[in-house]
């Protein structure tokens, strides 16, 4: 076997530290040998690009949050999409989902490629779709457009392994909102049109190959996820989810990481950290979550309940969270919501992480700063320094006390000077 | 005793159920007894404001968002107060307290309370430093201010009941923030000052005639809150506890309804459930939490981070949340962040309460409206709906998918009617 053909899981298996395994390492503060035996084990992640720095996922790392972005075929504007990429990189996203349906998407995809560094993942069925049409498209199709992708770079692909089984069990099941998955639907669409099985389970070997080849992360997709909080979980998802676990250990077998995507969507707060221990007793592999959302009713504000919920998924142990902008059920984002959402799920992963992992010392930090009314430092460690300085005019006295302030006035007694 | 002198509390006490009582076991779906029995022993206090609905806060009740405004000594801009007033009766604030401390503090509050009619709650000393000055305050002065108050009409009153023991002991004490109160250091202020004790406690049955009189809601300060999550609980925050427990119950005994502030400020996301736990085993008083903030950093945006502690400190069991606005350790809010604070809120508060009490109806309802594509239903639906008629147009199709809806393209065959 040509070495330049092994994957990071296979490198793993074989005892080698990777450069990228190096790298992580480095960048999450975690034992090169740690990093080794969960990618090997399947439990942890690593994205990588030609020529970007990789990005870890999963057991041990920091939670990673996921920009979506692309056009669709009612709103075409690629160089809006380009200021969203900008946007991600600059507000610290971790990758960013290129779900392009509208215009020319190789194009759209090629130049997102060209004005970022973050890992890019796609849904190979949208442009199948798009392309080929709803009810033409044909298996060869599929899996030509999964294999255009990966020739072209992408990082991970989301393929939704819905089966015949699954379509059964949530038809006539009296879910409120049914089905919210797109590329799932697309992908049931396909199955029921043609009377067949799912495109990529009847060619799970040749998908394999195809990831392998190029080491992209296969994204388990979540089609049967909730799309409110009254449609609970039911048996449709935990087939799914039993499904996802299965293929993903074959896929670690063939030398190819998985990501399961999971649980998201809509998920009533007081079941959000059962259904994520349940997902993580199921399968060692990085969960991936949408928001979830636990409240329907936040219209306009969605990137706040997705926050509470990504927060409280996070410190269940999430993996990895798909931001929600405030747009959301409502439009595409504009470039400045792309911004409000990832902002919104950046402090949730960090809340998250702080029950995970413990309290980060960058909060006793900006403590200390702000005790000592260091403004300019305090804006150092914010997530978005823009806004507070927006917000701030680090002039004369604070606008909230003048000089009534508590720290000051108290702060010479607590510290046994007085 | 003449009857008219009765509090909410003492009538409870008696057996008998009040127009307010009546007014609140309707708005809030309970039986009329319960609401009864809850008064009588402290579990459920009623804001009363005359000539204005009734407030019902605590067991059983939906949780309530306090808006705080007012203007600072290096903000003075009553118009824009009014605004805000009116922006938090707009957008469902259940309270507003007003903290003004620039300007003519008595026109202000005078000008609010003709343009809203939410209960309005002050925190008396503020106005005493500024009109006596922070080192020349008497206690009379501090008292006279309470009783000022109190006669204009206000439906509670913050006091800081910190006594030496607790200075002692915060004293020194190495916390990275200090102390962060305004109203409890302008308290210990006066009493380090003038080496005497706290001037309510000094004068607490004085000051319980002076409630009672109006029945005004004692809302007990939490002097003794961390600033930042590395600043744990503490023995100073357990003393204070204690302590605001065993006067909520003095003050319940003479008539007087008492709400406890505690715990808020900033808390680790991980001790939040167990500290809101400890309060309620304390005493049976509703809590009232401001934020918590389970990070420091997230600058500009502490109304996300705020309402993810708020839905977690509502989910095991705080009673009332004050807001927190993006502008929060920077400045002043203007109208708009207090909106903005205000929505994130009522987000927590909806999602604590589907912990609390279940998952509401309201989100069914909104689901079946959005599985219908009826778009000014859900509008209806939203805190604040607003904002979603600026994102989504509401013609044509939406533009997150256009032609390539899931719920469309699924929907016949989940219904079975393929």
């Amino acid at each position: 076997m040509d070495i330049t053909m092994l994957t990071q899981i296979d490198h793993a298996k074989n005892g080698t530290v990777t450069p990228e395994m190096q790298y992580v390492a480095k960048k999450e503060g975690m034992d090169e040998n740690t990093v080794l035996s969960r990618v090997a084990e399947g439990s942890l992640v690593i994205m990588v690009r030609d020529g970007c720095p990789p990005t870890a996922i999963g057991k041990g790392a920091s939670t990673k949050i996921n920009v979506n972005l692309g056009t669709s075929a009612a709103s075409i504007n690629p160089a809006s999409e380009l200021q969203k990429a900008a946007i991600a990189e600059k507000y610290g996203a971790d990758t960013i989902t290129d779900l392009s349906m509208g215009g020319s998407i190789s194009r759209i995809r090629k130049s997102i490629f060209e004005n970022t560094t973050l890992p890019i993942t796609t849904v190979p069925i949208y442009q199948a779709i798009v392309e080929k049409g709803l009810k033409t498209v044909t298996e060869d199709d599929i899996i030509s457009y999964l294999r255009l992708q990966v020739e072209e770079g992408v990082s991970s692909v989301v393929l939704h392994c819905v089966d015949k089984k699954m379509l059964e069990t949530v038809k006539g099941s009296g879910r409120v909102m049914g089905m919210v998955s797109k590329g799932g639907s697309f992908t049931s669409v396909f199955m029921l049109t043609n009377d067949c099985d799912n495109p990529y389970l009847n060619n799970f070997e040749e998908v394999l190959d195809i990831l392998r080849e190029k080491d992209v992360v296969l994204s388990l997709g979540n089609t049967m996820r909730s799309g409110c909080i009254h449609d609970p979980r039911d048996p449709a998802q935990l087939m799914e989810m039993q499904t996802n676990a299965n293929l993903a250990n074959l896929a670690n077998k063939a030398g190819v990481q998985v990501i399961i995507e999971g649980m998201g969507g809509h998920v009533a707060a007081s079941a959000i950290p059962e259904f994520v221990e349940l997902y993580k007793s199921t399968s060692p592999h990085p969960l991936f979550v949408a928001g979830p959302l636990p409240t329907d009713v936040a219209l306009g504000y969605d990137h706040i309940a997705g926050a509470v919920g990504a927060s409280m998924a996070t410190g269940a142990g999430a993996d990895y969270l798909c931001y929600i902008t405030p747009s959301e059920h409502l439009a595409l984002p504009t470039p400045d919501q792309v911004r409000e959402g990832l902002v919104a799920f950046k402090i949730a992963a960090h809340i998250g992480d702080s029950i995970k992992y413990g309290i980060s010392e960058k909060d006793r930090l900006l403590a200390e700063r702000r005790a000592s009314f260091d403004w300019e430092g305090q804006m150092e460690l914010a997530f978005d320094s823009d806004r507070p300085r927006d917000i701030c005019p680090m002039v004369g006295p604070c606008s909230m006390c003048g000089e009534y302030c508590a720290i000051q006035i108290m702060g010479e007694y607590l510290e046994g000077k007085e």
